[in-house]
């Protein structure tokens, strides 16, 4: 076994603290990573406190990991030490089952790993990237370019993913006018990825070519039908009702924010206009490669704030207050407890 | 004014009852029609009795007609004297926004004018298809081939538009599992289409490959991930959440039943699997052409029980219980009163 460092949640009720514990041994197909920084994503926030269903505790989160690969296992083909690599939100799957051969690992319906708060196929727990190292199969660790900043690359395992997969499904692009609900750190991937794609964005800042208070009703009004794409990334949004209104007709609503409260929704305000209503789940393995090349090509990583590891209790408390432009990264440099 | 004889409600309270009215003058773009047969649909319960709201009254349902054409205006250059024309759920839009420029005129948002229920670009009330004769901007008027069985296309102007529309968006064919969810007027159509346009379907009788019954649980169980397209005709289904578990990843959910009752809709259900919940209301006029001209070269009618007008109020009893194979359609001969 591997000795590794962390930051874990002991129950849903108890702090990040410290946490010594081991990782398994590299096998024949594993890669070991020493992790060089870490996004801090809300669903963090969600599991180690059970906001969603119950967890599995100890519990060190963390599924936006970027490091350099310091072990590889003997039958490796696609990496070598020194490389960098990157891991998500999935650190396995079966393979086989329909969604694993379309490329839709994170769907797996047979055997799927998610990075932490989950069994490995060896039945044991997996622990995500607030740690120093982790230890993952080569086909679910990522090529990651050395021209991008290291630690605005981290986001783009989970929030990249997760705002370029449906702009990609639906062929957002020229000609297209989208709206981005939310400017968090999915929220202002999402507004980077339209604006390479080529759509023209409405959302705050960060170049998007209009802006709209959605709590304005006058200003949603203005917006009725006006919008191909609205890629809502709130996490508190409980009515979609509002923005149906502003899609055109054939238009897409699509969530990302994952709000726990259930929507209301009507079939009359779906059929008239022939409008969806759709969600998305991260990205499966090739489409994930496919997005870090775009973003190598583009110039695009995610805006950080980068932070200390012993901060990260103040970090969720302003994350939960919309006080970050827009990611917080840890710095694992500064994970140097000795216990 | 043309005299005309129809069944009207006088009231939301009210049984349908023979009534003479006035139709406008043919115009120069207008033609009329001599309505041989009119189909019998859901919406025109819910609207003579208020169901979904305050409605104009009196009101003369029926917006599944097929007739000959009996007079032209001076500037029609698409029907001469003599042709069959088939008009559906609309009679006028504005011609000029973004909807009808795309040919979707059933979402124009200036001035739509449905067939009934509604005031035309006049300011007059229009009155459907219960009705001896009607007169209809060219424009608004299909061809119907003399090949087909004439009731029986009846139900293609709302039924047929309103399924096959659905399945044309999202490409429903080969190499696709297609489950429709309810067996009437739509539902018995979506089997006919999903059949000629090459899906293997599951729905109940009518040369469907399996039959699921969607209130017992293990066979839905079994049907777990199992369709890409699952198309809901039933008009009282309040939970989408069944369906959404028996489509595969990236499946497309879609309402065509117009339940009352909105449904309520997680997040995670969506997300899981990338899967689309939409509605779909009828089709604009190039694809309503299409699809007639589809049935024509497939042979595709809906199967129908003829009726005599005087019999509507025990077809309107039978619909609600669902004892229907698979269409009333009113044999307008039979629409020979004297006030």
């Amino acid at each position: 076994m591997i000795a590794a460092k962390g930051y874990a949640a002991q129950t849903a009720e108890s702090l990040l603290a410290p946490w010594q514990f081991e990782r398994r041994d590299v096998g024949a197909y594993d890669v070991q990573i020493e992790i060089l920084y870490c996004g801090v994503c809300h669903t963090d926030i969600h599991l180690t406190r059970n906001e969603w269903f119950s967890g599995l505790f100890p519990m060190v989160p963390g599924h936006e990991i970027v490091g350099r690969i310091s072990t590889i296992g003997s039958d490796v083909k696609r990496f070598r030490i020194g490389d960098l690599g990157g891991v998500g939100v999935m650190v396995d799957s079966c393979r086989h089952c329909e969604d694993c051969k379309n490329g839709q690992e994170q769907f797996c319906t047979v055997s799927p790993v998610q990075t932490y708060n989950n069994l490995g196929h060896d039945g044991q727990p997996v622990y995500g990237g607030y740690s120093d190292t982790i230890v993952v199969n080569e086909d679910f660790v990522h090529r990651i370019s050395e021209k991008l900043d290291l630690a605005g690359v981290a986001p783009l395992l989970c929030a990249g993913i997760t705002t370029y997969s449906p702009l990609k499904r639906w062929n957002v692009g020229k000609g297209h006018k989208l709206a981005v609900v939310g400017l968090g750190g999915l929220g202002h991937m999402g507004v980077k990825f339209g604006k390479a794609l080529g759509a023209e964005e409405a959302a705050r800042k960060l170049g998007a070519d209009h802006f709209i208070i959605s709590g304005d009703e006058a200003q949603m009004k203005a917006a009725f039908k006006a919008f191909d794409f609205v890629l809502d990334t709130v996490s508190g949004n409980s009515d979609v009702n509002p923005y149906l209104a502003i899609l055109k007709s054939n238009g897409v609503y699509v969530n990302v924010g994952m709000p726990a409260k259930p929507w209301e929704v009507s079939s009359f305000s779906l059929a008239t206009g022939n409008k969806v209503i759709t969600g998305s789940g991260a990205g499966g393995l090739p489409e994930t490669q496919q997005m870090l090349d775009f973003c190598a090509e583009h110039g695009i990583v995610s805006d950080v704030e980068l932070i200390d590891i012993k901060d990260i209790h103040n970090a969720f408390d302003r994350m939960l207050k919309g006080d970050v432009r827009y990611r917080f990264v840890i710095d694992m440099k500064t994970l140097n407890f000795n216990q």
